[in-house]
């Protein structure tokens, strides 16, 4: 006889919670977790196995804690003058936000995100113990400064997560809402440019901002534009102090040396580990018009996935894509669901799947 | 100009610390962190580099959220009757301790260890908002059930970790001291076994006593006599409803694609990684006896490494070893330092460096 939950001595605000995660199921089809559907690239792959082959050698030692070479290789990529000193990167962008909640958040402190955003940013505030705050955003989930100020003056939280471009929404993010929303705090101000690399090429990254602005952290992943979700590696750029401030927080060796060793590999193929991003907008792209065509309201993106209004019901149409064998994610907004752009193939399969439940799409 | 921690608005606590963590330094001699020093056999390196071959395939998707299968890998190990929905795994047993101390520790609750025992323990307890409560060792290091009793009904903590055999003393524990604390307390019991499998052959584990112990939980690693420090593998052996809690604190996907390939492919050849164990015994034993035929004090040892006393002074014998291509660990204990067993010509080259320093080591 196995014990329950009730029987153990769980902390008092875990009582009655369920696990978070997206369904995990072995679809053919699957744009619900804004992956990059395209493997990596052959000669790019031998030579990430190469370099994890050396690493293997030396796996009896511990890592080295500072990933030297790892930040070294995220400043070349991000440019805009960064330097090793400024970058610091963990398992995934989660445990990056987890860091930076760790050293400015915790009992008594307040986190603030523009509801609806990345659906962690509250997760990950209440399990380090601070307190989460949702904002508001505009119509078509815009955000512009002068509202951005007013709700950060009221709520005068100790973080603000900005999600440049939005993820569920695709929503882009002026700079000029950044700057403002930089002067209304005295706290950290994260923006979370997981989706960066899927925006114009033209548009400037909030990385341009950082000089002159110590308490502002851009964050990325290569989860996305790197196809490097299974892979586990997120970053971020920010003044060196801030990384001081995060040693006092990581584990010690918190990236193993396997992983040190394939993001290096990649991130030295990053035009060809890139090659994907022009043809998943085009895919993205033709899938709003597509959407739009059908009689939905796709929703302006600068990411990797294009959230549609105008269905109908949301839960019998996700369900019967799933039947379909094209499974995407009911991100609990109104009348709305949430696919990723995948391959050319994998978007035409879901975009034949909604046509086929007619308008509106599948009703119970 | 960069800023400096003091213009960031870091939490109270944190303020005046300084980061954790051994001394890194490229000398000839590593035997500080009690890593094993022998690297993973060439035919088990291949078959690890096969698998995370096969992994990088597909490291463009979110890797299996549940670690089925290295779950399933550990179960095996471990043995006595356990099944995959007892295993939880985490990047190293550093992260697999947090994990317990966000579920079952936090704010206004409190954790107890033994002293001396393993520095991570205070610091995670603290991190993750619970208060530390160090308790006492009796003589050399050793303690009885009787004692141990005691000291949980007087402290009567929400965890208590148990580090079977002890970190930084090489001290074995009684499996009757696990259950009189066990008895005394309504908390979860951490047992932590990273160096178990150094044990004599005829030694009991703690997993013995899991059957009918819902609050029980049995740490392991990979990284001592798996000689995988580098690739960040802990795990943990439980009743399931404690999985279940561990569930909902996780970080999802917080093991990548490419640590489990690498963990379940190295768990298949658990024979031939485990075949150096025999040989760095003999190797501490012979440190040991070494060291007594010098002059100095060694502890009784389970482990991979050997603490001893009689050094006259510490620091200035750490550094004389240190100018000669030697690193071992000060672990802040009285006259002691420590250090792990290595290969043989490691070994010989630590006993031959302190034997030149003289009785007592060396002085300034």
């Amino acid at each position: 006889m196995s014990a329950s939950l009730d029987d153990l001595p769980l902390r008092p605000d875990l009582r009655g919670l369920k696990p978070y995660g997206a369904p995990q199921a072995p679809l053919p089809v699957a744009l619900n977790v804004n992956e990059n559907t395209h493997p990596v690239p052959e000669d790019v792959a031998d030579d990430i196995v190469d370099a994890i082959a050396r690493a293997v050698r030396e796996v009896n030692r511990y890592p080295d804690r500072e990933f030297t070479v790892l930040r070294e290789g995220f400043a070349d990529y991000l440019g805009h003058g960064l330097a090793a000193d400024q970058i610091w990167a963990a398992n995934g962008s989660n445990e990056v936000l987890q860091h930076l909640l760790q050293a400015f958040g915790g009992p008594g402190r307040t986190a603030f995100g523009f509801a609806p955003t990345y659906s962690m940013y509250p997760l990950l505030t209440r399990a380090t113990g601070a307190e989460y705050i949702a904002g508001t955003r505009g119509v078509d989930y815009t955000l512009d400064a002068d509202d951005a100020r007013r709700q950060i003056e009221q709520a005068d939280p100790d973080l603000v997560f900005l999600c440049a471009p939005n993820n569920p929404t695709g929503t882009p993010l002026g700079l000029d809402v950044i700057e403002a929303v930089y002067e209304a705090t005295d706290g950290i101000v994260i923006v979370d440019e997981a989706y960066q690399e899927f925006a114009p090429h033209d548009s400037r990254s909030a990385l341009t901002l950082l000089p002159g602005r110590e308490r502002l952290v851009v964050s990325r992943t290569m989860s996305k534009a790197f196809a490097f979700a299974g892979a586990r590696v997120g970053y971020l750029a920010a003044d060196p102090a801030v990384i001081d401030a995060l040693h006092l927080v990581r584990l010690p060796y918190h990236l193993s040396g396997l992983t040190q060793a394939a993001a290096i590999a990649a991130l030295r193929h990053a035009p060809a580990m890139l090659a994907t991003v022009d043809e998943i907008v085009a895919q993205r792209d033709r899938i709003s018009v597509t959407l739009d065509a059908l009689g939905y309201e796709p929703f302006e993106s600068w990411t990797n996935f294009v959230l549609f209004a105008g269905v109908d019901d949301p839960a019998a149409t996700w369900q019967a894509l799933y039947d379909q064998g094209v499974l995407i994610r009911d991100v609990g907004l109104p009348r709305s669901l949430r696919v990723t752009a995948g391959t050319e193939a994998e978007s035409t399969a879901f975009l034949d799947a909604l046509a086929s439940l007619g308008p509106g799409g599948a009703h119970t």
